[in-house]
């Protein structure tokens, strides 16, 4: 009789338990807990394409200029940018959202970047933002960024974001393909 | 006799089990830890008020210059910024810290910037920081951003805050309300 | 006999919950679960040194130029770095990876920085990348920074880096001693 009192008990303690530590607060591991794939599409002010442009040179070193990125690995070009986001890798897919922010070309030897930006989405599919900062090692063929934080539909999301140049066309078109894992979901 | 042991054994794995999980680390849940609100308040140099000026436009595309936002929705004008963190909506009100960071305008077609920028409190009431990023698409009534870091009082925070655009005058002045709901407290 | 068969039911309940709650997630705690210290060093172009300089004002205000941090200390510069990393205060020694980023003099009336870089590593030591950001008030002996993410050795971690400026010459050279505490070990 006592031990079933026990059984009760036990079980009471371990619903309580277990759901104030895990059902409230967020689902983490070390298993993504959400995996999306989309694209996005630079296209660099270039000085004769405004039309088009979605991306454009506004800081560079004494020696270089804006209208095209320069010398030594574009060493010290601050490049803005407001690009689409597409599931497929056609940049004239039906965006789905748009990724916004800034990168830097860091690195006098070799093609590396330092990222921040954000993807915005504001569709029946999405709704809300992902956050992202990290190097990129552009030469690499896939380097790691984190997911810094999120909103909306990606309310406090951590991650991983692993990038691909997925093409490039000289210096005024690239696309990346970034393949998102979240490891905290809320 | 032996199930009432075992009640004294269940009660102190709880309770060991249960500091080790829940008292040293951090809270975190769906329900905010900790909620502020803030106001802070932006001038931006111009070229004539320089004593005022709080912010300062250092990057701008090919087609801008630095002493006036530019056309296309400021597209590409990067502005750095230490601005005065009051309670109230009140420019003259004593601050009780600094914002301080940049913005850069980052869409041609609307006015929308990409925030990374900290809020630093030095004073009897908060001690700390507090760091921020993400994208603001000014034209909505609120924004959401996330808050990817504290220090101090905020050690390890993470939430999120949401910006709304208290009043603004003419290309110069503008002053946002923050209310920052942290998730995670520690 | 029922009561043996408790004690079971409990150690099984408790291994099985124990597990789900701490194996597979990260550790968290008050306590850093890593720490790490390291040197970076910055020597910033004055228009005369590009064969050493690893960084370069790519950004300034209205009223100043890009080889010579501006008046107003040095508010509004904005300056891009590739600067080794060292275990020790040497500039010479051999360096066991890269800091990359950004930072930009945010203050009229003091000298204060925002920061926004990655250290990157890529030897048998270390592999993956750690990403910063934060408010650098430099004139204070320390300062708190916020570890937002990383990757590869340093999976999703955060925490706290404390900076404490080593040496400057003159506003060509500074290095940094960088305290990394991570609180959070994936």
């Amino acid at each position: 009789m006592r031990a079933q009192n026990l059984i009760s008990a036990l079980f009471l303690i371990f619903i309580v338990f277990g759901s104030s530590a895990m059902g409230k607060g967020p689902v983490r591991g070390r298993r993504p807990c959400r995996s999306l794939v989309f694209y996005f599409h630079d296209i660099i002010y270039n000085g004769k394409n405004s039309k088009n442009a979605t991306a454009a040179i506004v800081g560079a070193p004494a020696w270089g200029n804006k209208t095209i990125l320069g010398g030594k690995n574009h060493f010290g070009d601050l490049v803005v940018f407001d690009d689409p986001i597409t599931l497929d890798n056609n940049l004239h897919s039906t965006p789905v959202g748009r990724a916004q922010g800034f990168y830097i070309y860091d690195k006098k030897d070799v093609f590396t970047a330092w990222l921040g930006f954000s993807f915005v989405f504001n569709s029946t599919e999405h709704k809300g933002s992902i956050n992202f900062a990290g190097a990129d090692p552009l030469m690499n063929k896939t380097r790691d960024i984190s997911v810094v934080g999120g909103t909306g539909d990606f309310f406090m999301a951590r991650g991983i974001a692993t990038l691909t140049t997925d093409a490039f066309e000289g210096e005024v078109y690239f696309r990346l393909c970034v393949d998102i894992k979240l490891y905290e979901c809320w």
